[in-house]
């Protein structure tokens, strides 16, 4: 039997979603959900399915085919579309960050032990081949003891006058450099000691940082150097390293094909780097993929709630960090 | 409507493409057939449809519903295989060599000149990223004038005592160089003035060369360099470059992922190089796609009969070059 | 004429300004002072010069030949190296870090000015081709506004057994990043705004860090990221990336040749990453070539003790930060 | 003592040559010669020594300070250089390659050996530390058994409009792939059993090619593929790979520097590829080195004449090939 979901939200990360459930033999889409009407019924069109503005109205008519919901709306809205389907005991995908503020994370964590449904966040990185890779590594301990990993995320910079929408002081954390808190959880454990970050408004406007360093510190003494920004002339760019004792190990990018041109004038003409839809299109079908075998199994899926919670802790302590210029304790955040 | 085929031969390339036909929306796998019971059975369970040993008597019984024959037999059947399609004019997909000499490519193409039939050959890497980006940097004439075109393909060393079957002399320029004429065709246009070849036993028994050098020389100067072997020690190595008045264009390598480890005493671990059925997964399925589509249309395929015929002619020459250590005149063959 | 000079240090350093002293057509080797005397004897022997266990002797034996002293003593030992030739109104070259402590550093500032001396500090990478590429792109505005500098420096762990010394709590500020601090002042100005700095003891004992990360701000936005351990296990790993509205800069190491080869199980063995004697060797004569040119023209050299002053301030921050858990403001540091 | 020598040839290689004279302690540049007055007036003023239009003339004149002659005249003048050098007994130091067709390089062969002088041949990569370490990973059997080796080089091509001088047919072969042919030699042995050559005029005029393949085969199987252009828009690329049973070596270009630029529209500005003095600067200087260690020894000099003649071989076989089109068992020019 079919695992039966609903995707609300009908704009990028909603879309993907809901044509990678398509693609699954073992799913079915049952209804887009957007409050936005015009953006729901297009989608909903592509990928004839019916739409609803209201996930209450859209489960009440698709009740005993709906399991459970993804959640691609806005990360404000998250808390609330946990609600009905908490209260409906339906299970939940719901895309990174859990919630912009950390009160609203635990919110939806308690919701979602109270209610007993199984939660996956979409952090789709830990389904690419080769952050899994590298999580393999660490588990066999090959690198030995580890001193120092450095993270690098820089997302293409926009067009000069396309904004990324009106954000709030830190919304960087929560948004961008939630991927690397929950990696750094996931390859290092949790919690670490202390969070150091400053951050720039460096080439957007709109209210936020758009550029921070963020460091961590573990009790042995493990260093984390974390860099993002927004602001990316030449594409997007996505790589790690992690010394350890015994070597270092690198993930570089993965250009869209090895396809290289040289010119005269020392040039050359380099494969692209594609931005995340494609950069992670096999992880992005391999983690609703996972989610549907975690529902048919009645299993707690990975990466959970506890997950995303980990990563609105440390968005938390970056945000003080970052705004009030002093290192933060993770264990007074944590009370 | 979907597009029924039966796919012949159920061993690797017969697998790869039948569970293809499998994904594909717009068409229906209907068969398998092999005529090793065994081997036809193993895939029809895995698969979930009949087997059968004999062409006609899979195309007798699901005669409405097929439209094409995908043949992935041994290159020594193509022929035969083809013949039952011509005579019950199904369109058909026929992997590549064409066939093992030159009379009898002839003779295929003949076939499906009077049937006409259909038909596209297993020249997947004009269907895979990177090579369609070089063709598209070709035919923009960015380059320039063509001065030389060098093609590397290297393929894994077997195992000690794993031989790759018995093997005529020559069948290196049919089984694996046939893939690189293919691509001097296609890039370069059809036909070159001259072909020299020298070929060695470096690694295998088996009757065959395991090495070769092929030179191809074009009336406007164009030098081509082709280096194919079967001794790889590290792996898969498929690469080209293209030198021009203009510039240089590389095809570099694709590897597994993006994954480097460095080690005491300047050692690093690599990603895999994966082997072609890894390498040429995506392209794999492109080309059935577009087969069907093909189909679908009524429109001639590309690569089609003509293409294949093209390398089989390019082969004879690097095998009468290679064996009598003269260069030959491809204006000779042709007659 | 030649321009007479001193070695003061017959240790490593030392050694490799005494050869390059002596390759050099405008510059003579008048002698060799360390205080060990076993030590000067043999830099002496090698080189065929005198040597002296004591600055003054050796300069007054030689008082008419000598017009600079290169001091590659020890660093505590650099202030009173510094008061002898300033006494005796002897030009200075001086071995980076200045001093070991803030104070110092301000001393021998001091010292060159009432004295009136020509001072250079041993800032080798300004004298390397590749560091200077980036300073002339730097130069030219192409990358536009600066976003984010990236350094990293790993030196090559030492083997089991082996340390590096008695060191002080923080010296690797004043030993290690010493070298990012002069670039950091030299591509972007001085002085940034604040400093950040996390410390770890992680491969060796010693009574210090051998592990850092550094963050700096500039009033404008600038982000600087600075990475530094001694804790490479695969060698000498040096690298800065500079990102820019326009795009990105990077220097990557320089293997020592560039043979690489490929076996079975995706290893490499790749060119050694030599250490800093081999991979600044032509800096390093570069640097002593310089002092030369600037005694006979009697200019002030670059970079000079102005320079090394400014590396002192930023590893006092630094020191402090690391020590203190606390931002530092530059200018409360500048009083 | 010093070893005196004179340089022959006042063009690019002589004033490479007599700089690196003048920079070893161990020699002595005694004198400048070339026919062309004004040419070998402006080197001698730029190094301070004296010229002389005659070789003759100016050995007569210093002739107890001598006992090396350089000769880096045109390659047509080498064999009446070689004869003045013997008729005096003088050791010489010759570029390559040793004369521009096989007879020639016969007679000074027969030169050196009746004269009983010691010669050393140009061919300077022999001291890189690249190709050294190439030769030393063969000497070690670390390859195992040798299948493919495969050379690629490509000079820059010459502005519009400016030319490379009038050549021969074949002067390719003489001027440009005796490096590989040496390296052939040294790398793998000598004499090969057959060699095979095309050629093509691509982008110069002149008279001879500028493009050319040619492949070489060993008795025990081993293929040799090279691939010569002076038609390179992107600058000086020299490679080269050796496949053997345990894996593959290869040697990869040397960039001036190693900073990277990365722009919009995946575009890159790379390091640039120096041109062979450049690339070669070292080289250049130990080979000298070694020919005046060679003659204070009193020892063979290597490479030496024989080294030179080999190449002669290989260059005359891949001349009768490119032009009759027919590969050219090499026994059969040895006689």
């Amino acid at each position: 039997m079919r695992i039966g979901l609903i995707v609300v939200g009908a704009g990028r990360m909603g879309s993907i979603h809901a044509e990678n459930i398509r693609r699954l033999g073992s799913a079915e889409l049952v209804a887009i959900v957007d409050p936005d009407e015009g953006r729901a019924r297009m989608l909903s069109e592509r990928l004839h399915v019916p739409y609803y503005t209201d996930l209450g109205d859209a489960v009440k008519i698709h009740r005993d085919r709906v399991q459970g919901v993804v959640i691609a709306s806005s990360t404000t809205a998250h808390l609330d579309n946990v609600r009905v389907a908490g209260d409906l005991g339906l299970n939940i995908f719901i895309e990174k960050p859990l919630a912009p503020s950390l009160d609203e994370c635990r919110e939806i964590v308690g919701i979602v032990r109270r209610r007993n449904i199984l939660a996956q966040v979409g952090y789709q990185r830990r389904f690419d081949k080769g952050y899994q890779e590298i999580k393999r590594i660490l588990d066999t301990k090959s690198l030995g003891r580890l001193f120092i990993a450095k993270f690098i995320a820089r997302d293409p910079m926009p067009e000069p006058g396309v904004g990324i929408g009106k954000l709030y002081l830190g919304a960087i954390f929560d948004d961008m450099v939630t991927h690397e808190f929950d990696l750094v959880s996931w390859f290092f454990g949790y919690p670490p000691e202390r969070v150091s970050a400053i951050a720039s408004s460096l080439c957007l406007g709109g209210g936020d940082y758009d550029s921070a360093l963020v460091s961590i510190s573990y009790k042995d003494g493990l260093l984390v150097d974390i860099e993002v920004t927004r602001c990316s002339a030449y594409g997007y760019d996505l790589r790690l390293e992690i010394l350890g004792s015994e070597g270092l190990a690198k993930l570089e990018n993965v250009p869209e094909n090895q396809v290289y041109i040289y010119s005269r004038g020392n040039t050359a003409r380099l494969p692209k780097l594609p931005w995340f839809a494609e950069r992670f299109r096999e992880a992005y079908y391999r983690e609703i993929e996972s989610f549907v075998e975690a529902i048919a199994r009645g299993e707690k899926p990975v990466p959970n709630e506890e997950d995303g919670l980990r990563a609105c802790v440390l968005a938390e302590a970056s945000k003080r960090s970052a705004i009030n210029r002093m290192p933060i304790i993770i264990s007074e955040i944590l009370g």
